[in-house]
């Protein structure tokens, strides 16, 4: 009954060639997949036999998981309700040439979740296994994992395999074998530069979920906005968000995402960026920055935390006391990126205590402060990530510590970092604030960021990577246009097998799956030039 | 009472200040203006006194305009309804610390239009008289206007003079006396290569009358898609539409825009591209497309339409009677850019006429079609837009023509254009599908198309000009922050006077007016980088 890939070539061989004559072609300059994948399966067969599905007599069965937890029910109601109301389809029954590869219509899904029925309360956690097969045949269709997380993945994956053909749902037999490359599939979000609301941030979970994201790295202050309100010091977002009231995130908001994103089998790691990008700390609490000196005259200014005074320790530890208790991601992001030394430099109680402490390098008083917040953290039994110039600059780290490499030349950063032990978590080419005119998925979707690697035990240490949505020009009104579907190029990459890099195969691919997204509620923009989704 | 620009220089003194310094600063990048107006009016003075405004005791009075178009009335409750519920206000009155500046509550903007009453189906035209002036002192406030466009801009003045202060709403004592630099202000949408819904569409209107632009050039239709639905041949986007039904604007579509567009002073141009960008009217009419040939052996491919058939012409002259029909402006814009030669080169039967012709160059060829399009519209009493190839490679135009530049050397074509003695249109920096990392729109500001015109007879041949979104990589979920606020930037370039070309002004001002779109229900994205809008 499985064909192999044969209809898929063909298929594939139909679209190029649609797509190299275009030059008197009307329509869509890419035509769009029908049911394929993204971000494409590990294995994947695929036959030219099909069922047709009625939605309002399809449904999931999930035997084995009676009592497990709700959410694996919550996300059967969201995909049965997705395959019903989001992929086109008239409910009066069409009349249909039915071939001989019609295998009859699809009812149920079967869901087998091997393995212990998990915890009500269960959290995602790094190295979760996400493995499922999927398996539509003659047989009927039967989803398999050994945990919840990989039945959610399989749920979107059995959603994306549904198409529409003349107003009618169809799936053809397949047989899927799926797991992720990289076990940190992230997307960081700056909502400091500019505050995004809490529904923003909840269509953008939805939208990771839809492209198999699994972490959301929240970047939640930085220079010039703190909108986290936090329990112990209220007033760093009553003077610090730039608004008290409708630019924070109250407690209950920072919940909401929390367990949004938990029953989408995506972690939430905070950011709270330390000594520099803290100017907004500064309106509440600006004891807790260096006073800048012109000519040794205080001249008003203020810079990075003060890393000589014991007050700025006790601040951190009571407020990321707090971020850890809140935040129940067992990592923590603790930034360290792009430490400005000027005003270091002009402080003369900086360089006094500089000279106390022999210290010869600015560099090894960053290092003496991220030293401090590292043991902190060890004592809150949380684990870190860091910015790459934290392990550039020499700080002592344990080797669980992540380092996130951000600069331009990032793959021999990685290498460093992998070759001292440690794990690396790759971002340099995967800015999405930076733009080109056009198409400008494919540079994040060419991206490898294992390419200097060599061994299993190296590559094992590339925890994986993150898309990177920073703040400054991007408000509530753009930033999904702007984000999808460019960062799903980054999404497949980080997913897929390592051989998956054809651009010419992916832009079909992508082409569905933009319009996909746009079908259930995300704004995304076209990915290939002109083109239509009703 | 009007104590000059002084307060307003200290303004911009004291924000320019706080700019500078922001490497210590949280907040917004930019601190927004309060109550400046976008564009520029071409003389204000604004005073320090004020007056407060209670949205639900302030009315418009307009004493002469009685029996005028009952658009005024229209726009009058439109504008009240900004007023009311677009700037921040609440309405239990706060206790507020009345100074020597405060002028008390006004409560009237009397409307003073002079000149005949117009008719009630109006429309606007190139070189409408749009000037105004607008008085607020102690008083009270008067708009004065010869015309009812000249009321429609003054009353988008006055709405954006009105600023909230501890949520009370302020108007300063100002005294403007404002009329447009160019007669021609435009911004083109493309809805072939994406289809971009009515709605969508009527946003862009709202946001074009917010910086009073004042022609939509409307290029319909192109090689991917055919939305129009034609009278006369319905074929057209039966066949080439995306859709026949979803992809398509009905003959009521077109007349809810140009209404919708009339009555805010904004004139339609539609633009039916010809010979080239013609592909999409193939699929329903492919003989009117020249036949590609390989080896003298015709290939199956379709070219540019075919310049040596009479059914060519005789269908072009009945669509475009039906659409001069349907389109009330004088001008139609017939393209004729980026014609391709190759399938003309390769057609046998093309080369024979040429021969018959004594046609010595393919350009030539062009020539004469665009020749018999420039009669069809001769004897249907319309003018038209062109773009450049077209002046470029000699059809002789009638001096009534505006010759549409948007290529790279801009400049100097327009130089050309009229010293021939045609009129300009230019765009060629003012594309808005050009993008840039960070904040882009300083690049469209600075542009100045009028550089190398000199004498006042050259400067009055330059109409202005157009910024342009084409539709190849913006969709409905995209386009309005795609062109917001960076075509407002090309707004004020066409409005306001030619030394109005500060960019730390225009930033400040420019903050605000992002801002303000956003709270009108437009989806700009931040023009400055980090930045609120509450």
């Amino acid at each position: 009954m499985i064909v192999g890939q044969i209809k898929m070539r063909l298929f594939i061989f139909v679209s190029l060639f649609w797509a190299s004559t275009f030059a008197i072609r009307p329509g869509p300059v890419i035509q769009a997949s029908k049911g394929a994948v993204w971000p494409k399966p590990q294995q994947q067969e695929i036959s030219e036999t099909y069922y047709l599905i009625r939605p309002h007599s399809f449904t999931f069965k999930s035997p084995d998981h009676i009592g497990c937890p709700s959410f694996l029910d919550d996300a059967l109601t969201r995909y049965w309700t997705i395959i019903a109301t989001t992929i086109s389809s008239k409910l009066e029954e069409k009349l249909w040439k039915l071939d001989d590869n019609f295998l009859g219509y699809l009812e149920i899904l079967t869901i087998k979740l091997f393995g212990e029925c998990p915890n009500e309360n269960i959290l995602p956690e790094l190295y979760d296994n996400e493995n499922y097969t999927l398996t539509i045949d003659s047989d009927g269709a039967v989803l398999t994992s050994e945990t919840i997380w990989g039945v959610l993945r399989g749920l979107e994956t059995f959603s994306q395999l549904i198409y529409s053909e003349q107003d009618t749902l169809m799936i053809n037999a397949t047989k899927i074998n799926d797991f992720p490359r990289f076990p940190h599939r992230g997307f960081l979000l700056d909502t400091s530069r500019h505050f995004e609301p809490v529904p923003i941030i909840l269509q953008m979970l939805d939208a990771m979920a839809y492209n198999k994201f699994n972490v959301f790295h929240w970047h939640i202050t930085d220079d010039h906005s703190f909108p986290y309100k936090s329990r112990t010091y209220p007033e760093l977002s009553d003077k610090g968000a730039y608004h008290p009231v409708r630019g924070v995130y109250e407690q209950s908001d920072v919940k909401k995402v929390i367990e949004y994103a938990r029953v989408r089998g995506i972690r939430v790691i905070p950011e709270f960026d330390t000594p520099g990008h803290t100017r907004s700390w500064g309106v509440a609490h600006p004891e807790l920055l260096t006073s800048c000196f012109t000519d040794n005259v205080v001249n008003g200014q203020l810079g990075p935390m003060d890393p000589t005074k014991d007050i700025t320790y006790n601040f951190i530890n009571n407020l990321f006391t707090e971020i850890v208790n809140v935040f129940p991601d067992s990592y923590f992001h603790i930034g360290g990126d792009e430490v400005e030394f000027d005003c270091w430099k002009s402080n003369p109680d900086v360089n006094n205590f500089m000279k106390q402490n022999n210290f010869l390098s600015y560099e090894q008083l960053e290092s003496y402060f991220i030293q401090h917040v590292v043991n902190i953290l060890d004592t809150l039994s949380s684990k870190y990530l860091v910015w790459e110039e934290v392990f550039v600059n020499g700080v002592e780290l344990p080797n669980s510590t992540v380092v996130h490499i951000w600069k331009d030349n990032g793959l021999s950063t990685l290498n460093n970092v992998i070759k001292a032990g440690k794990y690396g978590l790759y971002s340099s080419c995967w800015y999405l604030s930076v733009l080109h005119s056009g198409s400008d998925w494919d540079a994040f979707y060419k991206c490898e960021p294992a390419l200097l690697l060599h061994t299993e035990e190296e590559k094992k240490l590339l925890l994986g990577g993150e898309a990177c949505m920073w703040g400054e020009y991007v408000n509530e009104y753009s930033v999904i246009p702007r984000v999808w579907p460019r960062a799903s190029a980054i999404a497949e990459r980080l997913w897929s097998d390592e051989s998956v890099n054809d651009i010419s195969d992916a832009q079909i691919r992508l082409e569905e799956h933009a319009c996909r997204m746009n079908k259930r509620g995300i704004a995304a923009q076209p990915p290939n030039g002109p083109g239509v989704c009703f």
